[in-house]
């Protein structure tokens, strides 16, 4: 499959065009997506002006810019000011936003291709989509992000935004056999995005290339003082992370965590495959149970929040929830004030637990996800709680499609670094899926 | 003097700090500004403890951004959430917006420490401001910018931001002996910039060297879908222009201009030098008297506009225009929608001519300004015709230092370029710098 960052070069030396780009990937979806399921809206005649108008500039010896040309996706919880935004939701299917989403403007100035919408989860919860596994269709793709990941999978476009506020992008991910990165809390803006809960919200890519999410990443990490969470320090240069190499070789630990009962044999004998050709350069750690109060804090931070978030779209639409969905609102709201802030001062522990541990660590080797999809007649997205602690501390983490289950699907593994340290993270990646080809 | 590219690489490798430069020009504006006056708002504290947070960032090995700890002022007119923006009007210095300006959360996204606020003309308008030339205090700086040029031109910062309606860039720049880079209209945004005319406020930079308005301008230019006049199209690198070499020797074109008459003998003499200097590669044009048409079809537009914009701000305070400027208004407001309409066609005429222009040659060659700066005593800013025609019609340009008076006093020499082509407007500027270098 071509990555983003070829078809730009491709681009620039005029070996193709952005409209005979756009096409194909509007043709191969057509062929495909009946299957896969992957998107919500597709613009093609809007894709395609936007295209004509980029091979002009390009023509006319105008700037070319880091996505010239190339068709991306975004989760349809990200509002398009020329496409519907139905946050997945039936009874909202035509809504139509006024303004573009902040990192949609960022797209648009890199000179990207917006295609289309991808399917998400309703409301970007845990209900699952129609949307079907690439990689073998009997399998689900893990949600909420569940589109973004398929049409990476599918080979529809190089490059789709999705969203993560536990595990939304880097599970589906790891499901669908892709890349998956969510960069640094604060990185890139959210103004424009569904929110369900304004700590944990946050913005992720996936892409077929390492170079893919980095190249993306950099497009999309922006300050943005509208965004609250959004910092105004210079943002690492991903792509040159992605493609440097660590001064020595990178130390990682893996922490056993007390939720690792849950992974399944082979993700576990795979991971340990992994801990083994890393040799000397894992350190292995037993989690200490104050982990767990983690995912609990996760827990009462993300009901607290989403259940006032979506106040108002219950008062106005009735009964627009799932019952899972519904639930889980019900409960929020229940949660007083101080669970919630006991709940803020745990994290706020935790991340500055993490302020200084990567002075020893170049990344936290972990797993994406329990194991291998769930079928898709399961009915289910999979459990996030393999990337639950490291979002809530608002780390970067990735994840590389490295390993397969026994029954052929793909599973990652991930990877997690110190805040605002994500190109350093990008090069400790490159550099283990460097030492993962060696060793095949 | 130290330029900011300078500063940047001198921070990145250790031999400076953010303090350091702060401090410095700090210090440097303390000693010299009772006699420039370039400054209407200093923020020592505030910036003091930005330029320690920008090298704590360093310290810990994160990201530099590409104006990192380098001492920017900011006209006047561009809002600022941390400090007054009082438009040079007495009446309103304590005004505090609520926001940063658009282009100022792009400085801070990329490490430029904000150190105060330079003085504008009240309202950007023709009315002079306090301001000395710091080339020689018994001339004044020209405007409305005046106080960007002569922060710049003092040495108290290495780059700062102005505004450019008809030529309040090009010439207090011309007439202070600093660089002025007034970008492609479109290319900056102007979100949180008081408004004076729609169609014609751009924004501006200045610096002591050419790398620095292109590095400032990149840093600045980026889409931004609040502004109408914003494009989405992807940027050109300024600053890789300004150091790259044509391809082939660049063509130039001299008009002769309707107004020329107004130019002074020493201005025209040096241009004269400057077309010899670069022998062959100037085509000398006699205008047509069609772009007698434009300069009338501009000041339509400006008055029309400015009438309507400060419509509101003068119903609140009353008595808070100068008569100069009252009277514009009050003539601006008579003017019926078919004139300016008229107007704007005429324009829209011109920037199609100019389109397929620049096919044939890579800038036009004209002065900045009439000639030296006016005297400070004679209470003018100068005449901006030099710039009116390019401004109208939104090309880039930008201004050499590159002649000197019978007085002793700097007079710009201007380029101008196709539409965003902006890289092509500093790459010739840089091949004309090189020629004028080698020819002395």
């Amino acid at each position: 499959m071509t990555t983003a960052v070829q078809m730009v070069d491709m681009i620039r030396t005029g070996q193709t065009t952005a409209v005979a780009l756009v096409t194909a990937a509007l043709d191969h979806i057509e062929k495909t997506d009946d299957d896969v399921k992957a998107w919500a809206w597709l613009d093609r005649d809007g894709a395609l002006a936007h295209a004509a108008e980029l091979d002009n500039l390009r023509k006319s010896g105008r700037a070319i810019g880091p996505l010239h040309g190339v068709p991306v996706g975004l989760k349809d919880i990200i509002d398009t000011a020329t496409m519907p935004t139905g946050y997945g939701v039936a009874a909202l299917a035509g809504r139509q936003p006024d303004a573009d989403a902040y990192l949609v403007s960022r797209l648009k100035a890199a000179g990207a291709v917006i295609i289309g919408k991808t399917v998400t989860t309703p409301f970007a919860f845990m209900d699952p989509a129609a949307t079907h596994n690439p990689h073998n269709v009997t399998y689900g793709p893990g949600g909420s992000s569940a589109g973004s990941a398929a049409a990476v999978a599918a080979g529809h476009v190089p490059v789709a935004v999705g969203t993560q506020t536990n595990g939304s992008v880097i599970r589906p991910a790891s499901y669908c056999g892709v890349f998956g990165f969510k960069p640094s809390a604060g990185m890139i803006s959210r103004t424009g995005v569904l929110r369900t809960s304004e700590t944990l919200d946050q913005i992720g890519v996936f892409a077929n290339h390492l170079d893919d999410v980095a190249l993306i990443g950099d497009v999309l990490a922006d300050f943005d003082p509208v965004d609250p969470c959004s910092f105004w320090r210079p943002r690492p240069k991903m792509l040159a992370g992605a493609r440097d190499i660590p001064p020595v070789e990178p130390n990682f630990v893996w922490f056993e965590m007390p939720y690792f009962t849950q992974l399944a044999d082979d993700a576990r004998a795979g991971m340990m495959e992994v801990v083994a050709m890393l040799g000397g350069q894992v350190e292995q750690i037993d989690a200490s149970s104050s982990f767990t109060g983690l995912v609990e804090a996760q827990s009462i931070i993300q009901s607290y929040e989403i259940a006032r978030n979506l106040h108002a779209i219950g008062e106005q639409h009735g009964d627009i929830f799932s019952p899972k969905l519904a639930k889980l609102l019900d409960h929020g709201i229940t949660i007083s004030d101080q669970a919630y802030q006991e709940a803020m001062t745990l994290r706020n522990g935790a991340i500055n637990y993490f302020v200084s541990f990567f002075n020893d660590f170049d990344a936290i080797l972990t797993p994406a996800a329990p194991g291998e999809a769930p079928l898709f007649s399961e009915g289910i997205t999979g459990d996030p709680i393999f990337s639950t602690v490291w979002t809530l501390c608002g780390l970067p983490c990735v994840t590389i499609p490295a390993l397969m289950s026994q029954n052929n699907m793909p599973i990652g593994v991930q990877l997690v670094a110190g805040q605002e340290e994500d190109d350093r993270l990008l090069r400790t990646a490159n550099w283990v899926i460097d030492r993962l080809n060696a060793g095949q």
